[in-house]
């Protein structure tokens, strides 16, 4: 990796900091942040102005460009990557390190007094604007919404913004229906006394509808926005999408409905000017609800005594809880992304001893297994397959540069997925081709000790995830080892694979209530740097459990999985286990066996399932 | 308990809402909250206004008097009694309930257009009056400050604020001097760049100066303010107790000290004034750091800018973090403390058959065993003695009306604790005298797992609290039982038995994170209603661990108990114990056998040590 030269990039940028065809009056600042306009965590090639400005294309980090300086702010995932990237005009801010300034402090230490600061009000979320502006404000400062993106009117190659053909999904896949959707979403609204819904994150919009897209790579989304009012619902999309039979027929576009389903189509670029109309016609008492990550272009647009601000949208709450459709749509894609895995590990038995299968050879060929399976779309996210020391990267994808061949000596760590049509899959297996050592079954058998002991937790109804985290560690901090990761986040339905707003993690206090129906991951590992990586995640669902006291009727909750691929049993060391979880083991490998057997027979993969079985004999009883 | 009448009080209330000797203008609302100027749990009886007005004396509620209504609002623990103390002028409004409105939402509803609202300065906390003050304003409403306390004009009982003398503490108790926590606070404020740092809480001051008192039940606090500068030291105290020779000799008042080091001593009432004065002294970027709970009064005493505050001041986190003297401290008082109980409950054996015994004379024995032992000074809070269904109401005291004869057909719980000069004592178990059911047993051995899971658990340095909470839970859970409580709180060393700012909840995640020398207490229960109360708690230090991998160098915590009193074996179900935790029980009485054994000796209380030989035989291995 050579730094990108950006020189000349900055020299554009400071002019047009100036240039009064763009801002009001020169902002000494700039910012550029990551995300997009929806607060996505995945973006499509048109908003990566903050990787073009630098050359740093990691998912997470925010730029500054003041009239000397030019800042990257980023965490302990990119230092490396983003030391390599950029040239020497960028100094690098390692976020979490003690003294690294923050974004403010550093604005603050570097501005001449009276300093305006830019930012794209499209891309700063509401709430770091408040917090942002405040800062500057205290300081003498101001921060100041720039309409046009600078980055854009210097960036000459960019790509258009995709729009991409639209899926139409049925009840047999969403289980109810878009108006029903809306019914629901309105009654919410109806509690909450507001009158107006502006639903701005891609994948609310997408599961609203009950469409998808493919205008972000990994996430099956399209660029809209709605907003829903107790009698109007108004889509705010681009392109020849609303054209095809199947979308109009899907929307009933053309059929007569009761007014208050009638959808309005209106051009992506109209949002704020449609927003502001509403904003500007509310009588006292009309509220509008908006997430408090929403865009500050959006939020400003409604006067700040109608807001009704809620860091988790009713729709992002109802789509967490899976209905029966969507659950048996989680399980099928289940069983055929674990057909896939069982052909890859068992490809990858005879082949890795030949020396001859690289991590990207083993990434493609995972790919090349999901993509026979009905339904299949694309991946869920850019496939981890490391090997040896590669695999204590946690966020790892190879390149050629660090293309490692997969040995008979090292521990190969995979995590994948896919989107089918009827499901998101995620699932790590951390694997052994030759005869791992004492101390890797040893880690290997704390992580899956963590991993039973979440997934076999039994709750009370109505506990938070973060409750649960510290069980998947318990087993390794009796050793003295730990990882830097949260434990397991939301996954969506034929959506993003990571959603809200639950979660398992040290670090997530402000997730809501697991109840069932809610699907997460469960995945705790062990990193030892320079050596190996281990991680075991499955995908679990959130059901009912059966307790002696069932808390006063509260309700008891555990979690099944939905991943069904074998755990490496030559890794176990089985004299670390109690009884139950040997147990767990026996019975997690008779259902992958039962459950993903039956399928792979079902296919014709008859070596597939001699792998399988092998890799499913029972755990003895240590005497 | 009849309920007081207030009839009179809530008109002669009203009246001074109006009158303007002590309004500015007629307030249409008058607040009063429960705590005092320092935000004390405990507080003295010349604070306890909101109980004279309401007649409600429970330790949390807020009164809101408006010439129309008067309403409290109190949680779940005190539903019960404040229906029981407090007449029909009085609405119960019942805080975590569904419907019952937050005070802002009630005071909009019931107040006329325009209304000003007043509460006293010095009792409500900034944090607090900054809400509410922007909830009012956004309905066109007005908090105000009232400077003469309103409910102090119509009590004309009122008793005189506590003024009694002080104890002086030396470095055998404290480890460290005055002078040292003095040098050491002004290091924290020139890394922070405050000039200035304002001490309210009480147990920070009497920390501070080595100081104790006994001006409020329950708490070894005196009331004081303190003011310390870069170079000034000013300590706002009334009375006497600066006449005393001793005190000034701690104090060094009439030696010739460096300036820096001399004590200036105020009247403390002159608080405020002194304050403002330095506030209004202050050059620009001189900071004052203030508790973000410190009053209002004080806080507005320093202009905006100028203010830097924390939720945790350097004060609270070091004196949590106990130094060897402070630990021996606490290892003795608690060696004491057990001898107390051995004698207690070697008693309760021979007399509850006779049945005689009832819950306030088994509180009274507790607390004169204690007061025999060396140092003792006080209870450190109001011992729970309950018997059967008293036993399921957590926060339970026994008063006449509900006092009940201990048996031996019911479980006893002892929540009970002790101040000693050198350290604070906080313990509770739970006794059958005859013979427990084998669902008792099988409750009280789920309470014991969880609270062997906390105190032998391994984390890594820098773990909060709150992650170890569910540790107390998981066997409660896996049968489908819980508690509606948090399962430890911070402990002080002859201080506060409750003090920040850590502690081991689900609810608590501002807490600090744990580290060695830090003391909190491990009590999970189960609480069956109208049945029995099952609780465990043992204060426990936080101590280095040692482990096989030590977190790369991290460091491991874990936690040794300090309360060594035997744990009921006739209550444990021994086949639902895991031989780890056998063990654990097992090493646990035999080091009260040895440690409280030796001092029941050396004290001649053989009785007493025959009955903890009995109650510490090992639990024999389960076939």
């Amino acid at each position: 990796m050579s730094p990108k030269i950006t020189t000349e990039l900055l020299k554009q940028l400071r002019q047009v900091m100036k240039n009064p065809k763009f801002v009001q009056e020169p902002v000494q600042a700039y910012i550029v942040p990551s995300g997009d306009a929806h607060q996505s965590e995945y973006i499509a090639p048109c908003d990566c102005r903050r990787a073009f400005i630098s050359g740093f294309d990691g998912s997470a980090g925010t730029a500054i460009v003041t009239e000397q300086h030019a800042a990257m702010w980023t965490d302990g995932r990119y230092f490396l990557q983003a030391a390599h990237q950029m040239d020497s005009n960028w100094t690098l801010m390692k976020m979490g390190l003690k003294d690294t300034p923050t974004q403010e402090d550093w604005l603050v230490s570097v501005l001449p007094e009276g300093s305006k600061v830019g930012v794209d009000p499209f891309i700063i979320p509401a709430d770091q604007w408040k917090r942002m502006s405040k800062a500057l404000r205290s300081a003498g400062h101001e921060l100041v919404p720039v309409k046009e993106n600078l980055i854009g009117t210097i960036w000459s190659g960019c790509p258009q913004r995709p729009c991409k053909p639209l899926i139409t999904l049925d009840l047999s896949y969403t289980g109810v229906s878009w108006r029903d959707k809306i019914v629901a979403l309105r009654s919410k609204m109806a509690e909450r006394k507001v009158m107006w819904f502006v639903v701005t994150a891609l994948d609310e919009v997408a599961w609203l509808f009950n469409l998808r897209g493919s205008d972000v790579e990994y996430n099956p989304v399209f660029f809209a926005y709605a907003v829903i009012g107790m009698n109007t619902i108004r889509l705010f999309i681009d392109g020849d999408r609303m054209r095809d039979p199947a979308v109009r027929e899907h929307l009933q576009l053309d059929s007569t409905l009761e007014p208050e389903f009638q959808i309005q189509v209106m051009p992506y670029g109209s949002i704020l000017s449609e927003l502001q109309a509403v904003g500007a016609g509310l009588s006292p008492k009309e509220k509008v609800w908006l997430s408090d990550k929403a865009s500050y272009a959006l939020t400003e647009a409604i006067p700040k005594a109608y807001r009704y601000l809620t860091p988790y949208t009713p729709i992002c709450i109802a789509k967490a809880v899976k209905n029966a459709a969507e659950t048996e749509g989680m399980r099928r894609a289940h069983i055929k992304d674990a057909v896939a895995l069982c052909e890859l590990f068992n490809w990858l038995e005879k082949e890795v001893p030949k020396g001859t299968v690289t991590e990207i050879i083993a990434a493609d060929k995972a790919e090349e297994f999901r993509s026979q399976q009905k339904d299949f779309v694309e991946l869920s996210f850019a496939t981890i397959s490391s090997t040896g020391p590669n695999g204590a990267i946690i966020h790892y994808k190879p390149v050629p540069e660090t293309n490692r061949t997969l040995s008979v000596n090292e521990i190969y760590l995979l995590d994948s997925g896919a989107q089918y049509k009827d499901g998101t899959t995620d699932v790590t297996r951390t694997m052994h081709f030759g005869t791992p050592s004492a101390y890797e079954k040893e880690c290997f058998t704390y992580v899956l000790k963590g991993h039973i002991a979440v997934s076999a937790a039994i709750f009370p109804n109505g506990t938070k995830g973060h409750l649960l985290d510290s069980f998947a560690r318990s087993a390794l901090w009796d050793c003295g080892l730990d990882y830097l990761h949260g434990t397991g986040h939301g996954v969506g339905s034929f959506l993003n694979v990571h959603e809200g707003p639950c979660g398992i993690s040290y670090k997530t206090f402000a997730d809501e209530p697991l109840e069932a129906g809610m699907i997460v991951s469960d995945e705790p590992g062990y990193y030892e740097d320079g050596s190996f990586g281990i991680r075991i995640e499955n995908v679990v669902l959130v059901i009912p459990a059966e307790t002696k006291y069932n808390f006063k009727n509260r309700g008891s909750l555990t979690f099944e999985p939905l991943t069904l691929v074998p755990i490496q049993t030559k890794m176990i060391d089985v004299n670390l286990l109690t009884e139950k979880e040997r147990n767990w083991v026996n019975e997690y490998h008779q259902k992958c066996r039962e459950v993903v057997g039956a399928e792979l027979e079902r296919q014709g993969r008859h070596e597939a399932l001699r792998w399988l079985l092998q890799e499913t004999e029972p755990l003895a009883r240590v005497q």
